[in-house]
């Protein structure tokens, strides 16, 4: 570990200073590598969780392409940040001395691979990815789910790029040490909860505190207006329910509440109940899942008991109202991974209201309505609250293009300002630095450019 | 208290969704007041601190110059950040949503006026206009150097906003109260790094943590190459004692530390020796500074005792070497307010270099250098530890152009992504949210219009 650490505060310097293009070139490398051996890794992950062959596929697929994302951005120029003050003696304020603005990186990065995504959020996922891309050096604590799958993929990885630019640790106790080790500069953390606010307190209270890029549960409300449900209930209750049932709930981006009116609930729950079990992606997940679940029934009505067996869970979906949330009974306002749901009915317009004011922050707020008159304050108010609107549509996919925010509030993410998906995740691991008087042979090669 | 943060909250939603040019006209209507007060408040400044008539009424006219360039970057769009993706159903990665991306501000803000700055950096300060230019609500907490000039501002600029939108409160108590309270959602601090700690402790640990905006000194080191104090020497040496000279030393920016040949500190000392004492701005700072001076004493040379009168403190110039720093007697990077300055000699270019890289995080790092071989190292080790470089010419004044970035790794800044002085600054109290396939007539303005 020391050896490790001490390799990428070394190649901080080299690999921070290369030209965009070179970095490019090695994104380009990594995805091209990962192709090649797609197989492989499939096989790899089959074996360590119960993710589908041809999900895993697609999933090596999405992984590339972030890569490649990445390089074309970095090819593009607009990574880093360059602003130029030309020098202006009669500026208003006083002699203006030339100026040049470019982003720099912060140093090594500390990455924690996903449990629910083997590929995309892991090793070579876009953590990785875009700390690369924006100049550190990057140390992944593997997911302990796919101990072989990480060692395999890193070792790809580690043959593409320069000595000390990427390593791959295991272990619990290594997590700690990491976000607390003095060359570490920053830290994107998927994982539980639990450990990820007790890593988050280390790192915000650390002697010199680091950026840690984290979310400690998002439910992704969904609101469903009278309206809507009245003129497109079933269609409404259909993609609610297959939106559940994607990877069989195992999404950051899952609707963990749905908001109807009173009378849809039941319209909801038939949909669900025609769900299939599906496998959980290990036994792990799926303990914790049956203990979430149970912990939620204990306070939540069951409107359908997803029961499992040998194929897997089955969606659960639990009851509430809107009222009793606003009373204070806010089960239902805490994520529970794996296929659960919970419905809360609301009586009117100023309930709905109310319960979206109620809300923390959220990675996405999704509205179903048509022309009802509670839309323009409803999108208000969920504006304020998440990262993500969505309008007569699903959350659960993110594609990854420039617009895109995967991010929101507290509690859903540790910092409102970044995105961890697309290619403005790479500005989590950048800061600026400006260049004041300089001649241009001494200044990085993307400014002395910028004339 | 309780009423000033409810009316702040209650403003956030209105104040956050007007147009960017009804805010840009708020912000120059307070510029235009300040304007026609200008007379009165530079006497209530005469009267609350010792800082000169001209001073004081050149930095009334940058504070209107800062509002005024906070509302043309208002009418610029730019501030919005918007980012649209159109839909696409041949997107690589599946069928892609239409997204358009903006930002929102975070909500009401506490601000911390200054001491060294009862304009500029104050009520109605950088960090004031900056978070009214984000659409957040304001609520500033009086520097206690000047409670009568922070009253009549603050009458000034609540009269021209709309209700709720700015509050001042006076009071170290109300300091805490504002931080920990759930309506604040960031903050922004000058004032001592002892208080500054342990408020952004309280940020970064309450249960919802926020964004917290200080820093924790900078000594703005300064190094001199062997070419550069030979052939420019003496210009060097009178350069850097009207740097340190400026304001009293009494700027985040003053050169603190500055590193020059063996052979090179006698020349500076004879420059240092022959300023004037300049009195500080109250008797509070005196009386801190003259602790400063104290503790530094014990542990290094006094090369020119400043001393202290009627008129004021002359400045004080303390001596020790890049070696003994190394060794871990570091004192002399510890920032002291006021007109003192350590120099430091160092014997060749590996010794220069290495206390280029033991330094802690930096506002500014200055070079003068000719063709030394020592600089492409030299520069790129500065880089990595300063928010702005600058080449032969001195750090204190901080233009308010778009490429400035007036921060720096910590502890310089608590946060190294962000700038408190320029048009960025803004960035501080916006984060970005993304709607996802809305008709047009649900969208905020700024992105509706965007086709």
């Amino acid at each position: 570990m020391e050896e490790i650490l001490d390799r990428a505060a070394h190649a901080a310097r080299e690999w921070g200073t290369t030209r965009p293009d070179e970095r490019a070139a090695a994104l380009d490398a990594v995805a091209d590598a990962l192709d090649r051996e797609t197989g492989e890794l499939v096989a790899l992950a089959e074996w360590e969780c119960r993710l589908p062959g041809g999900r895993l596929r697609a999933e090596v697929g999405r992984t590339t392409f972030q890569l490649r994302s990445f390089a074309e951005y970095l090819r593009s120029g607009a990574v880093n940040g360059v602003v130029v003050d030309r020098a202006d003696p009669e500026w208003p304020q006083g002699p203006r001395p030339e100026l040049r603005r470019m982003l720099v990186p912060l140093g090594p990065v500390a990455v924690f691979g996903s449990t629910s995504y083997p590929f995309a959020f892991s090793v070579a996922g876009s953590d990785t990815a875009s700390a690369l891309a924006a100049g550190c050096p990057v140390v992944v604590k593997a997911s302990h789910s796919y101990p072989d799958l990480a060692d395999r993929t890193a070792e790809i990885v580690e043959e593409v790029l320069p000595k000390g630019v990427f390593a791959l640790v295991h272990g619990q106790r290594r997590a700690r040490q990491l976000v607390l080790d003095p060359r570490v500069k920053a830290v994107a953390f998927i994982g539980s909860a639990r450990v990820g606010r007790e890593l988050h307190h280390l790192a915000a209270t650390r002697p010199e505190p680091i950026p840690f890029y984290g979310g400690f549960g998002s439910v992704n409300p969904v609101f469903v207006t009278k309206r809507a449900a009245q003129k497109r209930g079933r269609e409404i209750a259909r993609g609610f329910a297959e939106a559940l049932a994607q990877q069989s709930g195992q999404l950051c981006t899952k609707p963990g509440l749905l908001v109807v009116p009173e009378a849809f609930a039941d319209d909801v729950a038939a949909e669900v109940r025609a769900l299939r079990a599906e496998p959980l992606l290990n036994k792990l997940v799926a303990k914790r899942y049956e203990t979430g679940v149970e912990a939620l029934a204990e306070f939540l009505d069951v409107l359908v008991e997803g029961g499992s067996g040998a194929g897997g869970h089955a969606p659960t979906l639990l009851r509430t109202t809107a009222a009793e949330i606003l009373d204070g009974h806010d089960e239902a306002l805490s994520e529970c991974f794996g296929p659960v749901s919970v419905v809360a009915t609301y009586r009117d317009s100023h309930e709905l209201l109310e319960l979206a004011a109620a809300l923390p922050g959220q990675l996405t707020a999704t509205v179903h309505g048509e022309d009802d008159d509670v839309l323009p304050e409803l999108i208000s108010e969920l504006t304020g609250r998440a990262g993500r609107v969505v309008w007569n549509q699903w959350p659960n996919d993110i594609a990854t293009t420039p617009a895109m925010h995967h991010g929101g509030p507290w509690p859903a993410t540790t910092s409102p300002f970044h995105t961890s998906v697309g290619v403005r995740a790479v500005e989590r691991f950048q800061r600026p630095v400006v260049f004041q008087g300089f001649p241009s042979h001494f200044l990085p090669e993307v400014l002395a450019d910028e004339r």
